[in-house]
């Protein structure tokens, strides 16, 4: 069969706003009929999809191959071409993972609030999808079918504008996965990949205010900081996991020992990694707790106090405490009492997520309704801050804005809601 | 008593981004003390300053017989001078209007909802206040108190800018609302009145992300225009309230007429009132819908076969279906069905209010499920779109965009949310 491809204008020659137009309001389109659609026909296409990302695996990974190989002659770094590479097994988990995205419940359709007036008008909030979201992403292939999958489910379409590293990899998987969606007639202009790699495009999608719904930035903290700093459109994202854990006089001292260890090696490159220790001056058990760090490998970088804990630790300097490392590094300050933990944490978090160690029910309430941070914790490892330990299935990303949403973001972040009234004649006296 | 005034910076000799800067950050740390206090303080905290507006009434009344004076001298015209008016019937009604929003329920603390994770972690999501709200509005010295006491009751300070004209009115009432909460113990940099008519604080207000959590325009189209086009502080507003009411086939004719005559004529000056007609080509009696709004005075301007209704009604331009009159004019449009109504509506509505009018439930509930507005109405007049006739107390304002909070927002838009989570010692796997 021949499927004919209706004559649409080069977008190699459209300026760069013209050309974010030009996909948006194919995208708007799309999502008109995404809208419309149920929960379980958003779920098959979503099944569809990714069936046909395992059915093009020898074009993706043909595709990532040259992609692997433009990046090995450019000269990246290990670590970034592990991020692109794919293969048999990769592609595998990125096709479950749309699979997994489609058995998440459906948030369009709930009702929020319902109230009936005096004058019986009937009313509800009922949620629905936000509309066409832009995810602007670094050299993650995975990126590409993770978002469209969230967005889909929730009845958004999505533009992708993804590292130019990445490009054959995402043409490709867009491609299966807008096949996937066509065979079940869901329209592919429901997931858009930015044709070109001329940068201008990135400035043209944050100022398309009235195009583009809303914006997820998916990277390093230099896009995000380049994002939020342009952006016109609404942008959903966290710029630092500056993640404190404050160990409390009322600490027990194995847990402490425990949490902060976890919360600061696991992993070091999340965003909920500690980057803070502040220790309580009446916890006697604080020694340890570094020592505990110090041997796992952490460089501790403390002010004075600290330091007198362990010769080890080196002295912290005034920006170490606005600092997010992502690495085996951790400052720490011995702070007196709840107070001054409250203090520091409000001077220097990023608003992402704070922790508390005690055994003090009241301590434990009061830094949980004090922290003004999107996540407060008590008695938990920090590097819990994820959508998946949330049990939302899956995330788009962590906010640590004020408004929307905030925290771990899934599905309901990606909605918003409208208002119906129900009446019989009602006018307004 | 002698109340001694700490030596503070005179604003005159701050430039506006420093002056912003600085109001800010006394607005931010009076609403950390706001942020904890309970329902009843803030309750009270209200009903001190509504008393403190009626103790002042002499005091404002003189500030606002100065704001008149110089406003007759500069030629306002006699709108703008009534709405800049008060006496002490309209300052008995602003200070009531400040108790009567003691009264409505407290948001903060509000449990969003709570899961617990199979590793025991407890997790709930819990309403907080949104931090410092800017508030930039026109003339009416009416929503200094309104504005304050919605933004203090959901736990927010608030920064104000009021019109030039109402500077004297504005700083009488903000003065006496600040020494109603300082009576009762509350900071009064909770309710901060920028000090200077300095355009350009303006501008730095619409600068200062991270200062400002959010800004709510209050006023003219350009004045919200402007805040919209420049802020990169998020905005709650609507820019058009161009309101559809579409009579279907099966409406019944007297309601028809009944409920177009409302939303256009009750109030043409409203957000929410009718700017266009849409009326079926099946519908039997829209000679006498027109008749009935052409007998009332409304002017009716309308495409070729609205026109065939009536010799009254004028020729429609292409602009006449984007426009929002404000005034006793309405466009109207005769339309091949439903699909042909929500056709029209998607390519011309402002987002805001649209309506049908019709007896057949099935075309009801298609226009509630496709109409993308914030507020979609069935058999009732577009001028109940206000947060007081849907039951929520008072409103800040009506929002068009599609994040936070959409249609009339009151107490609950002015909050967002944190994660809470209470653990006994997991760290993450």
């Amino acid at each position: 069969m021949t499927v004919q491809t209706p004559v649409r204008p080069d977008p190699d020659s459209l300026a760069p706003e013209a050309l974010v137009e030009h996909l948006a309001r194919d995208g708007r389109a799309a999502q008109r009929v995404l809208a419309r659609l149920a929960d379980e026909e958003k779920a098959a296409a979503l099944k569809a999809a990714a069936e046909a990302l395992r059915a093009a695996e020898a074009e993706i990974l043909a595709a990532n191959a040259q992609d692997m190989a433009a990046g090995e002659e450019k000269g990246l770094s290990a670590a970034l071409l592990d991020r692109l590479r794919l293969d048999a097994g990769r592609l595998a988990s990125i096709a479950a993972a749309v699979d997994q995205v489609a058995t998440l419940p459906d948030p369009v359709g709930e009702v929020i609030s319902r109230a009936e007036r005096p004058n019986g008008l009937r009313l509800s909030r009922v949620r629905i999808p936000i509309g066409l979201i832009g995810i602007i992403y670094e050299s993650r292939p995975n990126v590409t079918a993770d978002a469209a999958a969230l967005c889909l489910r929730s009845g958004n379409a999505v533009l992708l504008r993804g590292g130019s590293e990445a490009l054959h990899s995402n043409r490709a998987i867009r491609a299966a996965f807008a096949r996937g969606l066509e065979s079940v007639g869901v329209p592919a202009a429901a997931i858009q990949l930015v044709p070109t790699q001329d940068r201008a495009v990135v400035g043209a999608m944050l100022s398309a205010a009235g195009l583009i719904d809303m914006i997820v930035p998916r990277g390093g903290k230099s896009l995000v900081a380049r994002v939020q700093a342009d952006a016109r459109v609404p942008v959903l994202a966290h710029l630092d996991g500056i993640c404190h854990t404050y160990v409390h006089a009322a600490a027990d001292g194995d847990m402490a020992r425990r949490l902060t260890l976890n919360a600061k090696m696991r992993r070091t490159g999340i965003c909920g990694a500690m980057e803070t220790l502040l220790l309580d001056t009446q916890f006697p058990e604080s020694a340890s707790v570094v020592a505990g760090l110090l041997d796992a490998g952490c460089e501790l970088r403390g002010d004075a106090r600290a330091r007198a804990l362990d010769p080890r630790i080196l002295a912290a300097s005034a920006e170490d405490w606005d600092t997010e490392y992502l690495d085996s590094v951790l400052s720490v300050a011995v702070v007196d009492g709840l107070d001054a933990a409250l203090e520091h944490i409000a001077a220097h978090s990023s608003h992402h997520t704070d922790a508390i160690v005690t055994e003090d029910a009241a301590a434990a309430e009061r830094f949980l309704a004090e922290v003004d941070s999107a996540i407060v914790m008590v008695n938990a490892s920090s590097q819990f801050a994820d959508g998946g330990e949330f049990g939302l299935g899956a995330e788009i990303g962590i906010a640590t804005g004020r408004l929307h949403a905030r925290g771990p973001v899934a599905l309901e972040g990606l909605t918003t809601y409208k208002w119906l009234v129900r009446g019989s004649g009602q006018a307004r006296p």
